[in-house]
């Protein structure tokens, strides 16, 4: 029998920590970008680190991937063009793909190897990526993202690492200028962005950013992850023109695919503000 | 400068840990029911732990004394009688008494160190210890709801430990059919009820332990819970001959007193069942 361990990812910056019991380490590489670990757990399936973050396990990234996605697509009116930036594992993409009026999803990850790393090790994140919809970059989502025709894109969706390393200009008025620049009117852009406990400062500096580049609306969005530090998260959504309190939800309600969190019921909820985050965000 | 350590739950049966990163401990002692440690954190104040378990934070208690409270009092249409069961740090007992029509509330803590050592290190969830309508008890509470007069009770909170040591016994139709009986009708019966995605079996199996006692309507509240496994906990609430979904709205969105994370949207929100639970839930 083998000895077990734990990865344990002690988040510095929280003063806590989250770990997984695991049975082996199945890969680690040293790419151009970054230190990728794949770990097999006892009961989370595969684990993936990214420079010692934990970044997704198979048991509990539906929560992300599902809230990264189905809120944004079902606010928009008619999102045909989706553009992710990051996301390496693909689950954002295949969650994109599940809407039948969504025509081109372009994937913007900047380590290839992080792709093909969950072609083997999550390959069930994987079963969109030959759709003939999807179209997978391994490039600079900066630049792809300044370089987009203007009005060319419905949602962005930055599925990024933390705001450190390569993913760190993915959270400032530049970049966010370059998105409202790209999205048709309505179009959304929607961000991962970390703890609402933990990390309240940046999700308001995040917004604060938003504004600046001419986002009319933004909605936090928090959600479970045990995988992240405080096992709570949240995506940002902001709208170019409109507002983001509306959603399709006879769509949403009627939806034609499967999913493990997001309903409609789910969605109306997570536009409630808890109260610490009412108060930080309406000043 | 101290050196810095970390306390960690490893929860074996997830497979998953939780850490605060530590400055010093506190206190340490071995009661006639358990042991119990106080640690001061660097980022999350102080941290109490029993037999090996994370049982609250000063930082993010907030979460888990609202949700056990505030939902169940304005889902009630006239709580005056309150009992908590466990929840000797005081928290639970602080927030149901912020209610000015409950008239009694009594909590029945089986062990007196945890409340004498709350007053000391938590003083701040201690400081409705001495409002009139507390009486604080320190005794069995499975024997305390077995020898409530009938009808004699609107609300019924069992803030508890995990169901295994002394708490095992509050997890069970016997112990659910004395709070019924302790009910009057459309009485609550809300119990802490472990991680939606690391204990869906337990919620469960309490549930139909519930329904086995009388109640009539369930209801599973998810919330964010940072210093619990997998960072997601929950609270199941039971009632006595009606249903859960209706709450005194207006009531709760013009409260009197200042809460951190509950608000009367909040509460519709946590009324939204995730997929997952909801199919677990339905059958």
């Amino acid at each position: 029998m083998p000895q077990l361990n734990w990865f344990t990812e002690a988040h510095a910056a929280s003063g806590s920590s989250i770990g997984f019991r695991t049975e082996r380490l199945l890969h680690a590489e040293k790419t151009q970008f970054q230190n990728i670990e794949i770990y097999q757990t006892t009961d989370w399936g595969n684990l993936m680190v990214i420079d010692g973050c934990i970044m997704l396990t198979s048991r509990d990234n539906f929560l992300y991937h599902e809230m990264m996605s189905h809120p944004a697509l079902f606010t928009h009116a008619d999102p045909k063009r989706v553009v992710v930036i990051g996301g390496g594992d693909c689950g954002t993409l295949r969650e994109v793909l599940r809407h039948g009026e969504v025509e081109q999803a372009v994937q913007v990850e900047i380590d290839e190897r992080v792709t093909r790393l969950a072609e083997q090790y999550f390959s069930e994140l994987c079963e969109a990526n030959h759709d003939p919809r999807a179209q997978l970059l391994f490039d600079d989502g900066i630049k792809y993202m300044a370089e987009c025709a203007p009005g060319s894109v419905d949602l962005v969706i930055v599925d990024s690492t933390d705001p450190v390393g390569p993913a760190e200009g993915l959270f400032n008025a530049k970049f966010y200028a370059s998105c409202f620049r790209a999205l048709g009117q309505g179009g959304i852009l929607v961000q991962q962005s970390e703890s609402p406990i933990a990390h309240l400062d940046l999700i308001e500096s995040m917004r604060a950013e938003m504004r600046k580049a001419g986002f009319g609306a933004m909605r936090t969005l928090p959600f479970p992850q045990p995988c992240y530090p405080t096992g709570w998260w949240s995506c940002t959504m902001a709208r170019k023109g409109a507002d983001l309190a509306a959603f399709r939800e006879r769509d949403a309600a009627g939806k034609s695919f499967a999913t493990r969190y997001y309903n409609a019921e789910i969605h109306r909820a997570v536009l409630a503000e808890p109260e610490f985050m009412r108060a930080a965000f309406s000043e």
